[in-house]
């Protein structure tokens, strides 16, 4: 690339720090940047800071949070008997826009992926053990992704958790909902095949 | 979605301004800024306000620009009797890239759009003329897209121009060096046939 103005090669070449920002998008997105008006650039760089000083994780179940613990775990209405375990925060507003989980959480921050040199440390689980004994927790959900990292994390979560009174469970993988049969891959199939349940009458 | 802090919500609204970037990818690049040490949002915060300080556009040809001319501009081995008019600066820095371009530029920072609202006011055009007339411009090659707010650009700028003594030429369409014709589209094969030449021995 030719050279641009230092500045925009610095702001380039941070944005391109971000997931799933190349540096071509990320060059883009200087210019982009210095093609609004400066109120913009401005309302970026104060939000940003804002983020930093206003914004941490929840203690507990390290939730984005405002205060020392996140809404979720704040929340009275919201069962302290179970944790559903999740790789991430997205996966977590996934969970809560849909409106089917009214229990607690704890998001680990990534998965276990011991070649990437991610390995039980690197995971936010400290605390999760003195989490279940606290509240005293019934059920661990694992709900992490059903990929190769996805399910050895849910392994390890299984033998980690063994000698504690808690049942562990995963949360089912099968076709999806409107799903089209003809297009299921054939892992899939196969898990939605292993996990069949007999139909009952009403 | 679910609440967000405040702070969180703010700053993937700014980012989901950028081009290409949805709310949900902006959602993740809010999360991921708040999961990185804290240096890396204020460098990327002073990043921002460093870019509205220290850059602007060149007074000529509307590239960036650290002081009131670009490099370009700037530079006295690049020839000022050609200009090369440009829909942006992602262009530009293609042509910088390919070392195939020795003149000057004019960045238009767009194209007309009639329905979006883009006339030739909102193009940076209004110093071109005086540019070609105060360079002694010979030749201008206008760059814009091939789609069709660009050909309709191009046609703008031929009128625009037509009363000055200046060459007003359209970069070449036709087939890409290495693409294969067998997955041409008909568009750009009905160009490269309507510009065929004469096969010259040597």
């Amino acid at each position: 690339m030719p050279a641009l103005p230092r500045a925009l090669d610095k702001l380039a070449s941070l944005l391109a720090r971000l997931p799933g920002i190349g540096e071509r998008t990320a060059t883009r997105m200087a210019f982009q940047v210095l093609s609004e008006p400066a109120d913009y650039a401005r309302s970026l760089a104060r939000a940003l800071d804002e983020v930093v000083d206003a914004v941490g994780f929840c203690a507990d179940c390290h939730h984005v949070a405002e205060g020392t613990y996140c809404d979720v775990c704040n929340d009275p209405g919201r069962d302290p008997t179970t944790i559903c375990v999740l790789e991430g925060i997205p996966e977590l507003m996934t969970f809560e826009s849909s409106g089917a989980y009214r229990g607690r959480y704890h998001v680990l921050h990534g998965t276990l992926a011991p070649l990437r040199g991610v390995g039980p440390d690197e995971l936010h689980l400290g605390n999760l053990r003195e989490r279940i004994e606290r509240q005293g927790v019934r059920e661990v959900i694992v709900a992490t992704s059903t990929g190769v990292e996805g399910e050895a994390t849910a392994l390890y979560l299984q033998r980690h958790l063994a000698d504690l009174d808690v049942r562990v469970t995963r949360i089912a993988t099968g076709i999806p909902m409107g799903g089209e049969l003809e297009y299921v891959d054939p892992d899939t199939l196969e898990r939605a095949l292993d996990a069949r349940r007999e139909l009952e009458g009403d």
